[in-house]
């Protein structure tokens, strides 16, 4: 760690503060510069620790050297995690696309789906049951019903399936889900998390819509050290002062989250554009970037009950872009 | 609700759309433009339904014009609510001073912050037990026994005493906690914010750190509808590209809250500014500007262990700003 | 424009208000809502009219409905524009590769670098003499000389040249520069695009780095309302929270400018992620999205005299990228 | 400076690396860290060199020690600066009050706005001749006529004027202003600043509404570093997510700025806030938390032509405003 002390630290004051941090058993090597003075610290430091110090009245600042990714980090895992989701595999030149509507409303509605994503290559299918909405008057998923019809959707096409958790107590209600999604707004719901990393099950976990990549590396960090070394990663936008787009499409997240992490990266252009015309470039592009799958909202009928306008990605829409993202992830590799 | 459909929309898709929306119960006045038609809706619509028109293809904007803060919202509810924990009011004209340690760490350290903030005219004592951090290595809070300790506090000084709670689960123990804290990571755990509109208990509802202001009221709506009127929201500071403090403190959301809203708005400028040197400043200037009441950080005895100079605000200087935080106070509404 | 009134504003203040706009020639379209009013005005408004009808104490919210860009928009403009540079195409269809060094630092250095970034398929040559520096203790340029340079090196190898100018009063010196950039700090200097309107030159316009769409559109309407129709737009990352990467691009910028705008859009990854080792991937994401060019720095002997270490994209890592990247945009296309 | 190298770095180029900076004169302190090195470098670095240092492929992080404000810095100039316009001071316990309209309409206009605020005990009268608009259909103010018009409101009332000048061209109109305004688009003119620099005149520098502190200093090192001293700075809010307001109100910019720089700083809580009814609230805030000053727009007869409702602060709430603020303030230093 790096401790940066202030112009004019009185030479006792700096003396004291080296002594205490011998004492707690860390390596001080001084560097005196012309105005400043640099501790470089060698040694283990818990974060609370470094706050303390970082508080100090004589510290200017506290530069951590080492990246606590202890478990989802490069350095000690330098190659490439592949994430099996039965027969799917995910990370490492594994490519996945996930497909499906935004929430499962009816039995018809899903089944349709699936079929449809299914027979345009999709891997896995998605589909909501437990919705958190910003507002409490809101349609909030079909909850254990959804799941049950998201199964049915399996058994009859094959598609693995993948489905929101919100709340550690529902938990027993999602054993029979093969991938287990972590919401934006759950990144941090740390005893959520801390339960996941108790499962023999893959978590694709989401970055929270402020989150920097540290802090979504952390979050993996709770899963895999509870035990549970199944994680997949996914941008989905963050929030910016921009007003074209619902997020701001973050892909340059995908290249640097593949140094800091082994962890696969895939990438959410429904949920970041919040505007069908635009999840067609952004999902080329991701593929482009390297991410290792994406996963997009599709509907067999989009806006039946309305007008013949398309309300999202349509099956067929999908299977036209399904095709150009393999053809430009082989581009991109060439 | 007001739609603005594309340029060149066709006058057969533009009835089908109106006859569509009419046959849903909803009066729709047409305005049309030199370029452009304009329908404003009159009638009860879902989010959902809304999102369903936005997603037409001929639908260039939707824009709601009714606010959604059904009770949260100051039309319904004019007047000012005050809210009581145990005796202290928050609230309509009463200003609180919450005040005490980040996380409560042992018998002594939470004894000597509460004697310490009760003497400098503290209201509530706060003090953590689960603490949710970024990193899975680092103090997650002493859990029940922090609690147990927060009420031995409690008995000997008679402030009543706040605590953030992080999981529905952790509801029991929660028990006879006076103010229960939503922390800025879970002001969309819906979970939880639903179970706490059940309780006979007030609750203190953080900003999450890159929320709008209508996503906290939305948050808030979740604890009211449930039936629980004891609200109290609290601005912390929000994520900016500014790097000068740890978040930047948006106070122009005390009197834009107000105007929306008729719940009690507190601010705390200890997490937002991160700095013990700017949480005097930001006080005050939360007070001039109308809050209704302050939560701040405060140790008995900061840094003892590593050096002399100043960790947080220690009770002395505490002491000096309580006063002059009412001094500011009068001075605003003179 | 749409004017929504707030809740109850008596009746007397809404006539006069309706008389007032009407007066000003406006049609007044009154649509009545259960709780709110809401006025669809038909006709022509400035800008500062609208502000003032926006701060009316009786005025929630104002909304313009056309878009602004009389001349940039696509509504009045279907077809893509294609920018002449000599006899570089850029746009509809055409993609233009822009390649070179940061800065002109001597005649050795610029001359190297275009004949490497020829050789690999460049089609001009980029290169800054003027350059705005946060420090004014840093180096800003070689000027009027390193123009001179960069026409020495285009007199070599043909290719056309881009640099940057930062006020009208260097206007004398560019007379024989190719293509004019204005830089993300300028794009709302508003003298300079006035006189960059008035040449018969085109202008390499980039997104200041918290500009949104609309305001980019507004500034390339300075340029086109003078007469200049020879305008590029450019990407080039945004300011955000997000502390992995110098700025954040923003490549849903590209296909929603596509859809406001006739105009080619490229992207600068180079400045957008301020690290080697993201700009390709970057920059086959942009080509993958939709982007008319790529801007990139381009280095002949990176770092040559510290280390052996790649400091920036070197011509070989060049001229590779430049391959996948026509690949990509094929595949894309596909 | 501090270079961070990569885990693994061969010894070879860390010898290497090192012997290249010593022969740059540097004086290089070496901490071999369990996974990583830290490189303390001593002496003179350019900016440029620091940057080719960062790009280095064994380099993970390049971090600067010392504060790059060499002339607006606390460090060397401890005292805080007290600039003088006319008889006017600001800055050092000096607090000025600045109000008046947006822009210069008529002569009628802002003699009422400058003896309004006059009488309201304003120190300086404001009023935009240049106005950067974000579109070119826009008024763009009466130019030097708008000059005219000011100074003759100045010589009615005595009040010294500020008006915001948008190019170097136009410094000729601006000889006989008392205080020159740089605005928020042009913080990064640099082109303008060095002129600025050259002047014997005080110069408000507004901060970019994207612009760090740090980023702001440096452009008074600008003006600063070409003799002219007289600089005062002015936070106006920053570019946020936020959407409740035009943009945010950085108020903890006011003390971090105290801590870092000797020159005065104000607040404009009028272009931050974009409402009327938040600029009160905040100007107290400001006055409350060490602002040196405020500037606030001021309307005599706000929205006159279209009804009655206040568009804008008008006197008398200038005048009961500018109390509060005084009594504030008293109440911040008691």
């Amino acid at each position: 760690m790096i401790v940066v002390l202030r112009p004019g630290t009185p030479e006792a004051e700096k003396q004291k503060l080296i002594a205490s941090l011998e004492e707690n058993a860390l390596r001080v090597d001084v560097s005196e510069g012309v105005h400043q003075t640099v501790l470089c610290l060698v040694g283990d430091l818990t974060p609370s620790y470094a706050d303390r110090i970082a508080a100090l009245g004589c510290v200017e600042s506290v530069t951590r050297v080492t990246k606590p990714f202890r478990l989802s980090g490069r350095r000690e895992h330098p190659e490439d995690t592949v994430v099996e989701i039965g027969s799917v595999k995910v990370g490492g030149g594994h490519f996945v696309m996930i497909a499906g509507p935004c929430s499962v409303e009816s039995e018809e509605q899903i089944l349709a789906a699936a079929r449809a994503v299914k027979a345009a290559g999709a891997d896995l299918l998605r589909g909501g049951a437990f919705k958190p909405r910003t507002s409490p008057y809101d349609f909030p998923g079909l909850g254990a019903e959804g799941l049950a019809l998201l199964k049915l959707a399996r058994a009859e096409t094959g598609l693995p399936i993948v489905s929101e958790i919100t709340s550690e107590a529902q938990l027993p209600l999602f054993e029979d889900v093969d991938l287990l999604q972590v919401g934006a707004r759950s990144m941090q719901n740390y005893d959520l998390l801390r339960e996941l990393g108790r499962l023999d099950k893959p978590v694709l976990l989401k970055r929270g819509f402020s989150s920097t990549l540290h802090e979504l590396l952390m979050s993996a960090e709770y899963i895999l050290s509870g035990g549970n070394e199944r994680v997949i990663l996914c941008e989905r936008g963050i929030r910016t002062f921009s007003d074209s787009t619902r997020n701001t499409l973050d892909l340059s997240a995908v290249p640097a989250l593949h140094e800091l992490s082994h962890l696969p990266v895939i990438v959410d252009p429904s949920h970041a554009t919040g505007r069908a015309a635009l999840v067609g470039p952004m999902a080329l592009a991701a593929a482009a970037c390297g991410a290792d799958g994406l996963m997009i909202e599709v509907h067999a009928e989009p806006g039946a009950s309305l007008s013949d306008a398309a309300q999202a990605v349509d099956c067929d829409s999908f299977a036209a872009l399904a095709r150009r993202v393999r053809a430009v992830r082989e581009a991109a590799l060439s």
